[in-house]
């Protein structure tokens, strides 16, 4: 994976802009995602049942439309915990964004995302849409990009210019995690956009296709911050034949969407809070693809594996210890751990390795840990992050 | 909790002791518990698929008999995921204790905490089964305590004395712990002595109904080690009436069982590698006890929560994150958020404290939060630790 911004373009008909409101001291906190077409739509949100005030907002206008033209998103503070009035200021502000771009109220989503359980300081807010709605720009990808983050440490972007139904198509998004996303709760909002032609069916298809390798790979059991949100619009303004199966031009879109979102997944976890690493699991062999889940997952939100890797030691241990909790069923007699392509432990017996073998195991930025149980067929992939003190330090004085 | 050991008495007919053979560099790491008769036995292990040597060796030794008089446990080498050797070398080390002993194999348990995945050393063991048995003394518990001990901090011991049918007796345990328990492997052991006079239903039934309350608060949710074992032996030598049914001596028995099991469950939270501070979490009104249960183990394992407890950050956000995504069911408009006894959040609303309140929370050694869902009757404790820096100094290069 690769860091650098590659190509920063929108795709046609879509515009960006981001700034700085006031609800955070310094840096940009308010951005806005406009299409000049209205727009076929697919998102998922959290799953938490404690629900932000925007997630339930843009849940309830999806349920009235599935065709949105922009979305206005806030950092600094996540309207999460609020009550009625962080309710009412949600709506406040997705009418304030229609009423400045011109459209419906149903036409506009919104997203927050900071801290918990603060009222919105809803002047600079109002006084800030306005402004950022002026700034909107087809090139302004990077500075929408910029507003959204939290304690991110980078611009996350993604883009993908491909052949597609005759035509060119481009798929760019963004996103901001930080945090180490689940178990520990920070928020992932996510935005991507396309100039292709696709049916709203099928978009909602393929979200749903994609986002199962990749952001749920990274959540882990669909388990969500409470303001968790991916958005995914298409103006179709590519001009390509319409996208209205699953043939050969879906399989080409999705494929490039996945890229996309495999992209921002990685930077997101990469970016986890003082990570210095980027871990991917990968189990097979496994009765089925649920315990293959279930062993990944165990091993990705192990405490103890991540900092095992944070120190470059090769504690295969507990690797094992956590795919025997995880409620997986397996032989440990026959089952085979490796890291970083060592093997440490094939069919019951530990191998013996050199000492320079071992030093070099965990020791680049992207590591690796594989465990197949020889009983199935089943397989799973997940990607975590190392737990280093930086992180106890950027978490331990959130609030205060 | 007072860390400070009040009684170190073993109860009447029972010896320990503890050594240095070898496995480790330099600190104790051979503990033998010996009663003068043959006592019953009650004992829960972990219920990881991957269970080391000796925990698969007690399971058997059990099935045949309920009946022994003495416990071999070393410390350095877990024997685990060593396969068919690991398992002869278990039986190796049975048999000669119970030789060094005069006793029959199937009356000695034996355990192991220490490195997963490495050969036992078996000739520093070998060697040091005569000696250890040879130490056997009526006041070893403290010796034996510190053998057992692997990233322990400080020896846990506690012990009650009193009435019971009719005389006095004693319970006297020790355990070790260090690491955080669930999610993060480290193992539990616990061996608790007492001369009562107990049958062997009643000391099976004692077990459960206080390992409830106490160690699976810890371990949360059953999720053990490899290697997690509790044992509790009885010999009779009080004299007392025998308890054959739970009336008031079974109670009186239960509650000072209750009590010895709770000093060593929160002392082994206490010692949690690096931890400063013992968290204490109760949920009450709860829609039935298994909500309750998810949400407070939710809340035990968040590594948000944990730092800002060690930060001494009233996040409550994080709380009600952490009860959203538990699986519970209930009403986030209608929940109450308590930590350190200061309301920070009730019925859908922020509750405005003073700076100095703020500043208050999680300040002293144990801390409480407390979640009052006001939707049924279910409730749940669970106890958990703050995580700091140390944690990944320990765990990032423990096998290096």
């Amino acid at each position: 994976m690769d860091k650098k911004i590659i190509n920063m373009v929108l795709p046609k008909g879509f515009k960006a802009a981001g700034i700085h409101c006031g609800l955070k001291k310094k840096r940009k906190d308010l951005a806005v995602f406009y299409s000049d077409k209205l727009c076929n739509v697919a998102a998922a949100f959290t799953r938490n049942l404690v629900k932000a005030a925007p997630v339930v907002l843009c849940q309830e206008t999806l349920k009235k439309s599935d065709s949105i033209q922009a979305v206005l998103v806030n950092s600094g503070n996540a309207n999460c915990m609020t009550g009625k009035q962080g309710y009412q200021d949600a709506v406040k502000m997705q009418k304030t964004a229609a009423k400045s771009l011109g459209l419906k109220s149903h036409e506009v989503l919104i997203s927050s995302t900071g801290v918990i359980g603060r009222p919105m300081d809803m002047k600079p807010l109002m006084e800030g849409i306005p402004v950022v709605v002026d700034k909107l720009s087809y090139d302004g990808l990077s500075q929408a990009a910029e507003a959204i983050m939290t304690t991110d440490q980078f611009v996350k972007v993604s883009s993908r210019t491909f052949l597609c139904a005759g035509e060119n198509v481009i798929i760019s998004g963004t996103g901001k995690g930080a945090g180490m996303i689940r178990p520990d709760m920070a928020t992932m909002l996510c935005y991507i956009m396309t100039d292709a032609n696709i049916s709203k069916k099928m978009l909602k298809k393929v979200l749903i296709d994609v986002n199962n390798d990749t952001f749920n790979s990274i959540t882990v059991d669909g388990d969500m911050s409470t303001n968790d949100t991916l958005i995914l619009m298409s103006n179709g303004l590519a001009g390509n034949k319409l996208i209205k199966d699953a043939g050969t031009d879906y399989k080409i879109f999705q494929d490039n969407l996945k890229q996309v979102m495999m992209d921002l997944a990685k930077m997101i976890v990469s970016d986890g809070e003082g990570a210095t690493k980027l871990i991917e699991i990968t189990i097979v062999g496994a009765k089925n693809s649920s315990d293959a889940e279930k062993a990944a997952s165990s091993i990705a939100n192990s405490t103890l594996m991540k900092c095992a890797v944070h120190g470059g030691d090769p504690n295969w241990g507990r690797v094992a210890a956590a795919c025997g909790s995880s409620g997986a069923k397996f032989d440990p007699e026959i089952m085979d751990i490796k890291m970083d392509n060592v093997m440490f432990y094939s069919k019951g017996k530990v191998i013996k390795n050199t000492k320079e073998q071992k030093q070099n195991v965990f020791k680049n930025k992207e590591v690796s840990i594989d465990v197949d149980f020889h009983c199935g067929t089943g397989k799973s992939k997940k990607y975590s992050c190392d737990l280093s003190k930086k992180y106890i330090a950027i978490n331990a004085f959130y609030t205060t």
